[in-house]
């Protein structure tokens, strides 16, 4: 059976040692969350996790959701009784304005847990993950009365929060879709259309769940210009707040999926369902982007999460498992053979896991504090350049994170040869369920499109530029420190290599889109490269710092080698990025679609 | 649902027009198989894939196979009569000695043919697959008396054969093995133990099944010098060759894994089940090495069956699923969206695929040939120079083609977004299927170990460097050819470093093992870059010959455009594979086997 253990003591270091954490004081909300009670949470939020999600993850899997025949959707055993916990413990509204029920916590603190219980069981943590998104839409888009309504009961976890996009027809172009709204007289709509693979779309969870849906008002203009958000709860909500009658939505079926079986993916049907329109008429799509990116930045982690905890497992195994003798002669002669650990392939798989995992949970801290500074910093300029800088680093952060991390946990099944293929040690779980986040709140193709596209152009490039500033003052400010320099020179080729690639799309994206788009994937992995290399180096250089105080524990020791590790062994990929990049569209486009 | 076709044209360009297939003339048993006669098997085979094996895929694997409480195990519903059409074709023998029943054609037609019926179905292509590999372990080392016994009725399918290597303490390590080999009064042996993971270790679809087991006959010495090698039929057989009592071998259970679930994966209990000695006693490793070198040339083609499948099914979707404008504009304004092939990312994983099939079928053809050589050749240097080359290809085509096969599963699964990782378009069974290539018959790590650790050094570098100057010799031949000149850039400087590569292990693995271990994975990808770089350069030549005699169809027109893509967009990956092998083994040993 695996095992998880949430990394609590590399999240600390991170937040203090490595971003500062003191420099965050004056934003509101950073008062009531010092580092000690920063450690507090972290620590009940790892103990929740470990104890209590992660003890269903595989009999999750395994009993899946059941639709039952008179429509009822039930969760795996034992899930009910973990929400319930789960809500009980104020975790889903966390960050949440306490005017609205909310703690008011950070919104990193937020983002650190979410790793912990998606390691745990991710799809668990989908049901309070779409929850948060939810009333992210509804926070910025939403009327006073409809937050009164919807946003306190969510943000308690009594309902929970779905988001519905998607339709037979119509997945990333939402301009196809085809679900109506019709008017009715006392100013609610009449919803119709099927909705699929809605996430947590139907459960017994809770006694409710508040369904933002996308859909069309009767004579809307066509495309994505005529597309308006509506809250749809499952039971209507009187007046007084208390629940009535059911809502004309029913679940028609759970799909059969790779993974996440613990999570409802449903068919919606909605059959003249009541909703309201939140924000304005046909313009609902951008009310839904920013339930979106917030989405993004939570698919991210589950990048990072399912990678942590695949690590652990492997590794473990690696250590105990006896088999063969190290290449450079017997380690312990007295066993029947040494523990796979010694052989160096073995430790390269493991050590490219790792290398990723503790510099992408720096990175994604990075931009969640940058989100905290957008919203909570009363200084407007400070607001610009973090909202600069999550803006920017959203789509890669989701492209990245996943696409690696579904990758590290096919490299962690890997170490445990055919144990890692049968179900029991619970590795080709996670590979299983890692896949679905390379693909869901916008396939990783839409994340690199999103950011040559539009987040690279935007405000005159005005984020690229801010963020090769940063990379190159760091560079500038530690260039005479000879004990950090092995940790530097990778970067410094790096975002040279980035920023040759950012020049080569400015120069040939224009006049040909299709550049852009061939060269979309690579440079969103060399950006996500970088970005990694540059957590790195601003590790070593903490790590030295503490050095330079006293000794370093083991752990502090092993990120000297990770850093170096991913300078001499990960870095180099960027070349080969920017080659294929450089290439252009020419062979890309050349082939007629029929001779595919 | 997704479909197949067979890709007969394609096997049929490259033999003629890129192997010269005619100078394979003069050796025994390609005179029965003129090329007329070769693309007839192939049609035939392409027929029985298609028709029979492919439509039981999806069913096989939501059923999966059964155990009886009664101990009996069952394979899906339709395999029985798939296996019995199988067998009556003759296709089980293909390649095998007429003297034992075989039909004694080339084996690369063999190799042709199970990347069509592994493409249709993997779990069902792995029963007579096993079969074969049984077959070749005893042609090489089993008594006449055995032949007659076991071989004819494996070649005409009565009966399938297993390899039974894996214990629970004993995976990569056969020196760790315990099943117990106890010599009875009669000759035989009373066998003892538990194996795991046996593929194929029991079923329905024949009267009995011949398990090859690695055992220990008491008193041997420890380790791999201690090991036998036996047949122990599931029932045993009469002198006359009738099949008499059950053996004492039993399933204790299947096992539960990610994918290929309509191949009976077993748990097998041997119980003083009978057995016989097979070759010499303690020299079972050399004579199971046989039957695993044969598998690891069929697990290779398992990397590309899966990856053509996969491909053509993602291009079909591309082609047909509407979604989103083209970038440089509306491609068929008529319609509410261009078909998604219109964007350039969607044609780069594609093309991805495509161009690393093309060239992986290539290869692996020219694997097959060269042991075609090596076993029949009249001429003693061109047995070795043949025999050589598949040795040292054997363990990159295992590796690398599975590595990426898989890899490219992952990426067609992407095109098709959501309904990639629902059930019902199939490509999430491509990817769980896919996975065990890369596990079985030797993890990629030991491919890679191999490779460095044997191959290379063996008879002093004999096999690279021939394998160097057949490149240099192609590349030196048409270095006049400007039409071809676009195709080999690349290839020249994979090439180069690869031989810089092959140089640092030379100088630096010597003196430290790790240093091979650690640059082993990267060494293996580079050589099989190169290897497929020139296997594209081979085909740009052969089909450019093609032009100059007239006009070209739109497939081949086609090798072109991948022959360019292979070269811009997959050979840069070289210069990362040398900069990560030259960085040695410091940072991957460096870190203390507790701190992992």
């Amino acid at each position: 059976m695996p095992s998880y253990k949430a990394p609590v003591r590399d999240t600390l270091f991170l937040l203090n040692d490595v971003f500062d954490y003191a420099r965050y004081d004056n934003l509101p909300g950073f008062s009531d969350a010092s580092l000690d009670i920063v450690e507090a949470v972290l620590g009940e939020g790892a103990k929740l996790s470990e104890e209590v999600l992660q003890p269903l993850n595989r009999s999750g899997d395994e009993e899946g959701c059941t639709r039952h025949v008179d429509g009822r959707v039930t969760t795996p055993k034992g899930f009910k009784e973990a929400y319930k916990a789960y809500a009980e413990g104020g975790w889903v509204g966390l960050s949440v304005d306490p005017a609205y029920g909310g703690q008011g916590l950070p919104y990193f603190l937020a983002i650190a847990l979410t790793e912990y219980s998606v390691s745990a069981n991710q799809a668990f943590a989908m049901y309070p993950g779409l929850t948060t998104g939810a009333i992210a839409a509804l926070q910025t888009h939403a009327s006073e009365a409809q937050k009164r309504i919807y946003v306190p009961k969510m943000a308690s976890g009594e309902w929970t929060g779905t988001m519905n996009l998607t339709e037979p027809q119509c997945g990333t172009d939402l301009g196809l879709i085809k679900t109506r709204a019709a008017p009715l007289a006392d100013g609610a709509y009449a919803i119709t259309g099927q909705k699929i693979f809605i996430s947590a779309g139907d459960h017994d969870l809770t006694e409710n769940i508040v369904h933002l849906v996308l859909a069309r008002i009767e004579g809307a203009p066509v495309g994505v210009k005529g597309i308006s958000l509506f809250v749809v709860p499952k039971v209507l909500v009187r007046e007084d707040g208390s629940l009535g009658e059911g809502n004309r939505v029913t679940c028609g079926s759970i799909e059969h999926k790779m993974g996440i079986h613990a999570n409802s993916t449903c068919v919606l049907n909605f059959d003249g369902a009541r909703g309201w329109l939140v924000g304005e008429e046909n313009r609902g799509l951008p009310a839904m982007f920013v339930m979106m990116n917030e989405a993004r930045l939570g698919v991210a982690v589950q990048g990072l999460a399912l990678s942590e905890v695949a690590y652990q497992n492997a590794a473990a195994y690696a250590k105990e498992r006896l088999q063969g003798r190290a290449l450079t002669g017997a380690r312990d002669a007295g066993k029947p053979a040494d523990p796979i650990i010694v052989h160096p392939d073995v430790r390269r798989m493991l050590l490219e896991i790792r290398a990723f995992n503790e510099a992408a949970r720096a990175a994604l801290l990075w931009a969640a504090l940058s989100a905290d500074e957008a919203r909570r910093s009363p200084d407007a300029a400070a607001r610009r350049t973090a909202d600069d800088r999550l803006g920017l680093l959203t789509p890669v952060l989701k492209g990245v994170l996943t696409d690696t991390g579904f990758a590290n946990t096919v490299k962690a099944q890997q170490v445990l040869g055919g144990h890692g293929y049968v179900a029991e040690w619970g590795m080709e779980q996670f590979v299983r369920d890692s896949r679905i986040s390379m693909i869901y709140e916008g396939a990783n193709g839409i994340q690199a499109l999103d950011l040559v596209g539009r987040k690279l152009p935007k405000d005159g490039g005005r984020a690229i530029t801010a963020f090769f500033a940063e990379v190159s003052a760091f560079l500038a400010q530690n260039k005479a420190d000879s004990e950090l320099a092995p940790y530097l020179g990778a970067l410094k080729a790096a975002s040279g290599q980035l920023q040759q690639a950012t020049m080569w799309l400015m120069q040939n994206a224009m006049g040909n889109p299709d550049n852009a788009g061939a060269g979309s994937n690579d440079y969103m992995h060399l950006l996500g490269l970088t970005l990694l290399g540059f957590m790195w180096a601003r590790i070593a250089k903490a790590v030295l710092a503490k050095k330079a105080n006293g000794g370093l524990s083991e752990e502090l020791e092993a990120k000297l080698v990770l850093a170096k590790f991913f300078n001499e062994r990960m870095m180099p990929e960027a070349g080969a990025h920017l080659a294929r990049l450089t290439s252009g569209a020419g062979s890309i486009m050349a082939m007629p679609a029929a001779a595919f």
